[in-house]
């Protein structure tokens, strides 16, 4: 069950980074590479890191199918209705709540002590979009304003300290995964920012 | 025979990557450090994804020995003449050619399925060019316009169609090498472009 | 000792991240991370190309710990007086040479031989400042001008002189140290610079 959402997840992001593709005026090849990084990006750079071979990506065909329907269907469409646009937000913060938890999962897994298996969770949700943004051109939107990442780094924050607690994993994962998502959809109803340090003159 | 094809192809991405930095206003330092992205990034970002160490250019001096070569050559003679440009547009659509392939029998012998290796070629001959490009503050040229790495992939499909129809290997190598290059250059007289998906208003 | 020399290079690079990061308006998410990189990017990038796992701020939390407080002590004051800057600027080139002469060590006893070597030593010294330009959206400064990485490959290059001729490896690297430190405190008082190759129009 796990996998269907994590396929969910990788279909979610490829659409943005297509929706980017076509804002940077990039071509048919430039939109698929741009849907491909933003979907498996952070999960490639996470088990990179790790040592963890081969790569998700390369096992199992599912990942590569989803991100190249999802990015052929985005550019098919060419637009994405106000609704469509709505539904797409949600996804991504479920998206990015999920690669969170996972990515800790998969960190804690292979050994990592807490602050380490924070970092890897934090960059399999928000390392594609940090790519995706580089490759069009932008500094990462998410290094410059929203609560994104933010959101995951608390979703994680919280199931560590519930493990620490006692409570099952999967109980913790679902609780962090709620409070990740959760932050970040009420960081876009409310438009919540993280303060920007500026160098005092 | 193929070895010195490799360093051809090398020395070739390497005078593009100078070029590049000569136009960017890189010093000396940025000048070799593009020549050898462009040269030799894309063979090591498919050798860490596939986790093939030692990578091949700390095994074997010579990749090095052609980066600096060339790369400073470059430097010192400042500009191509037109017929030069010619003959490096010809040198480049082989060495994309080569890399393609190359970077495609390494990916099968690691054990790919024809997707991931398919990948890893596209990689091995373009990844280069999007590093170097994104660190002389570009969008990559080549997620943007021209049919460029759509004539690698091109090649690696008529390769992988000829090997599951039972062609020996080196036969269907030559083949693919033929398509791939064959198919840039008429990109280049013909000026034919991918189509641009465009966000519809 | 190495090992607090090492750490203090670790947090002047991540003030210099901090700072960047600030110039650039990124958020604190984007502060912490832009420090983060300019400190562990060089180290982590030669690690991977090395396949040395588990990578080195995964095993010792002291690293982490250090790129936040430095990081998040910058942003609190959010100016440096003239005479901080100075000694920033002093700290810097210390641990630019430091790490130049670790990188250069690690890839030794890694079996590299002497130019990849050469190469991992200078990454390790200058590969988390480029990503740190890359991603608050500038052409990296030390690819366009400074004698800066310039100064960690002159240090490498007399260790490995010495080393060659026979100079026990501790002597080696003091005086590889003083005089890639030593060549760019010089460089930034008498603003030397590298050459830039330019097209010839």
């Amino acid at each position: 069950m796990l996998y269907w959402f994590d396929l969910i997840g990788v279909g979610v992001f490829a659409v943005s980074g297509a929706l980017a593709a076509m804002q940077a005026g990039l071509d048919l090849f430039g939109l698929l590479v741009l849907a491909s990084v933003t979907a498996i990006g952070g999960g490639t750079l996470r088990d990179l890191l790790l040592n963890r071979h081969p790569l998700f990506w390369m096992k199992d065909s599912g990942y590569m199918a989803v991100i190249v329907a999802c990015a052929l269907l985005t550019a098919a469409i060419g637009q994405l209705s106000p609704s469509a646009m709505q539904a797409l937000r949600i996804a991504d913060a479920l998206g990015l709540a999920l690669f969170a938890l996972i990515g800790v999962e998969v960190a804690e897994n292979a050994g990592l002590r807490r602050v380490p298996a924070l970092l890897m969770g934090t960059m399999t949700a928000s390392g594609g979009g940090v790519v995706r943004d580089v490759l069009s051109g932008q500094v990462p939107l998410l290094l410059r304003r929203d609560i994104y990442a933010t959101a995951a780094i608390a979703g994680i924050v919280l199931y560590q300290l519930l493990r620490a607690a006692g409570l099952p994993r999967n109980a913790a994962f679902v609780v962090g995964l709620v409070c990740a998502a959760g932050l970040r959809l009420a960081a876009i109803a409310y438009d919540w920012q993280l303060p920007s340090p500026r160098l005092v003159q």
